[in-house]
């Protein structure tokens, strides 16, 4: 098994953008091994996912940004440049309820989901038991009114010190500053328990009863200032009927909850995640 | 096969009254084939569907309403009585979209669905060809602002002429009026396009496409005097990704609008719907 | 709107395949509308639909074939060209039950689904007025044991006779003989009434009542000598329950049948199938 | 909140039954909670699941099970009587895949499931560091071929001391001998990594590949002496395509078998299973 690279790219929409960008890896030696691409037909905008094998490359890992960037010159293109061994750090966020953290950490712990996890965060001291078991250090971090500028300074800090590269809102039920939200822009994945755009804000389970609805759901999204209004990466559903209480829809959504962001976060470290304006291309 | 009385009935939930149900089949020595109840808590409201054999039941139907509305007196009940062999009287509703309407005929013409369908009425001539080549008398009635109130009292003349007993919104693009809604209340069962509470009104595809969401619905409702408000009946929803244009996710969907609303109404002939508010109890 | 060519292709995989083709297009002047490759890793072969608008393009659909069968030889690729514009002629053979004949001529009917039917072939005459009143052509084969060689050879003829470029088995009750399958291979598709490979054979919601299953499905999929193993192109599943009968399963079961019958000849007639071995792929 | 008493029973079917039972809840001035019943109408017998709150019910725990026996004796009833304030003793085998326990485990932590778990068997080493951070025992009992008889009573003393109610088959990778599937029968929960009975055995996910399947699944089962062949208690699936490798399945049927497994033990704890012959009866 060698390691492969994986270009994230998109630019104004063209011809013979696909050609241009498999000459370039079938030149240097390369073997694709994977290409989806899509044209936003209203934005008139490509997107492509290139993934090749770099074994018998031309190019090594220090010599390949800079041909990207020749490439990209001509096209007007943004690009991002991934290796499939790099093991993203993830920081995860957490208040009180325990039941994604549990699952995301699990994961982590059984190698299913490969990135490190230099820290758990909590406004809240629940977790902590549970986190430093598996050896993570737990950093409590109390949100107050008045103390949330300063908090989250100290947060940021914190992640920076830590040198990581995304964050997991795991039912962190607090709202992070504009500030907070650009440093991180496109890299703080959050879970919400409604079928987005239906029941943003607080109790979603109780709006949903009330409504009477027959299916509920989980949304997981990138976090802008806008709230419950990102980017979406991933949703799921599961039927309720009449004879499901409150506590009901929250126990059956606590699985939706956990699935929904286990699989953006994965989509999200296979780098198959690519943002244009406030909708997400998820490749296979 | 002997024929089954139903009986849907709901009140003030109190010690006992399973009991009392029960019993009073089993001393008229009728066999209980089904029976399923709900205690709205928050209601503190009992409600119930009991189905029974008629095989050797002590009491003929036209002493069975008589007796039931004795235990009704008792408990403050309100109820209504079917019979398994019933056959209701539906009449269709259509604009110029013909899948629902197609689907539900092909349902009707397969004896998959046991109902009567005198009438179809259109506000469009599109299609009527289809309709009488399965010998359904079509009614084109042409809604304007100015002959609405006129229409629609046309309208309700034929579905009186008709004797139907339910109507039914296969993608009729007209707002009906208070006074139809009132005298049909919870038997006008229309299909919406989304999946409610999201995406109500109008374009519903094209909202679900800009806001991109990943997985779209449609939903089956009573209708009431509030615009796609009404008593949710039956929801579901299919996975959506970037590569799906306004064109494929109207394409999508138009499966699940026939297959919610074919739901619905099989549960609505079943005798398996109380409404219960502006919520609905759907019995397995 | 301007026509798109449609490229369907497989050749053993080796670098530089995605370049060729779509440096192919871009020098004739076209413009990739989307592509989609697969490699099978264990069987080392490439896969590809490519599909480019037609608007400049510089060569006519009368040269096109050549061109591309010189880029075939070169690289031992098999291939098919479509056209956005094509209107494949359809058969659909039924026997008694008329769900899924009825659903996929709906479809015709709202053009839906943009295909001719020239003709319904059956060995029941059950289905003819439903047909017959669309003003497609009926014809009755009966077919019994000392006919069957013969009967079919009858509708090899009038399949001959109308163009007919695909079949599909919409229940049709009799199993096809080794001649007939050859000669429409990869053009036949059934729906089989059981999530396959569970459940082959005549009675599948029996055996799925017997077995206690919680989940029924369907299953559509290409014809071939061995009875229900062909590859399959779509499957899809309801839930089902102890309260389930298996006349309700076979209720339920009924909606399953249309569905993954019309997605399948969807993605057909769409050119996003192709057979690798025992199995497909479908793009999408 | 007062704690509710919970009566499961299956008797051959006959009139009044229902009526027997409200009538005893309600004559000791119990409040029937939620009743839902089944009648196998091929075996023509009667189930039942009787919820009623204990709040001023007229007899005690210790009196209860007596009154009960007096009425099963009337009707050839087998029964069994439970407490919605009973915390099950649960043991967890797992082999060396630990996706399965650490969920089931992680659902414990959070409370999210009330269950103890006094133990946690396996005949590999590979879980013990997680599951004593938890601070749970953890018995490793490595199985060979001349041991297994002697290790299976070794299990059996540890479930005994422990007081054991019901075993998890965490992808517990050793078939359980004869003695002890009848000594805990109807109390060993397996999950098994295929939608069953499609693909029984020990690597379903390359059977479906080879099969070129469009769904996969995951089945949870008591374990019976028929190798993954006993009552199903749930089951689930999900999509895969031919873009999916074998180790995209894996990937994608462990969020199947973590689910399928906590849902089947869910609702074996809330008392909501009942077995009938080799089906199960899952109520609401």
């Amino acid at each position: 098994m060698t390691d492969n690279a994986i270009l994230l790219t998109s630019c104004p929409d063209k011809r013979g953008l696909i050609g241009t960008f498999s000459n370039f890896v079938f030149e240097h030696n390369g073997n694709i091994v994977n290409l989806e691409q899509h044209v936003d037909a209203e934005e008139q905008r490509f997107f492509m996912r290139l993934e090749w094998s770099l074994e018998d490359f031309a190019l090594t890992r220090s010599e390949l940004p800079n041909a990207v960037e020749q490439l990209a010159r001509n096209h007007g293109m943004s690009w991002s440049l991934h290796y499939s061994d790099e093991v993203p750090r993830m920081a995860v966020f957490v208040s009180r309820q325990s039941h994604c953290l549990l699952d995301i950490l699990s994961r982590v712990q059984s190698r299913e989901l490969a990135v490190e996890v230099p820290l758990v965060i909590s406004n809240h001291p629940d977790c902590r038991p549970f986190v430093e078991a598996l050896g993570i250090a737990y950093h409590e971090v109390p949100i107050s009114a008045d103390s949330k500028a300063e908090q989250e300074s100290r947060i940021i800090a914190l992640l920076a010190e830590h040198n990581v590269d995304f964050v997991v809102l795991a039912r962190y039920m607090q709202i992070l500053g504009p500030e907070f939200v650009a440093r991180f822009a496109n890299r703080i994945i959050n879970i919400h328990h409604s079928f987005l755009p239906a029941f943003p804000g607080a109790r979603p389970y109780h709006s949903a009863h009330e409504r009477g609805v027959k299916i509920i759901g989980a949304t997981s999204h990138y976090v802008t200032r806008d709230l419950d209004a990102g980017p979406i990466i991933e949703q799921d559903v599961i039927r309720v009927s009449h004879s499901d209480s409150i506590e009901d829809m929250v126990h059956k959504g606590r699985d939706l909850e956990r699935l929904v962001l286990a699989r953006a976060v994965w989509k999200h470290v296979q780098r198959k995640v690519l943002v244009s304006g406030n909708r997400t291309l998820v490749f296979t």
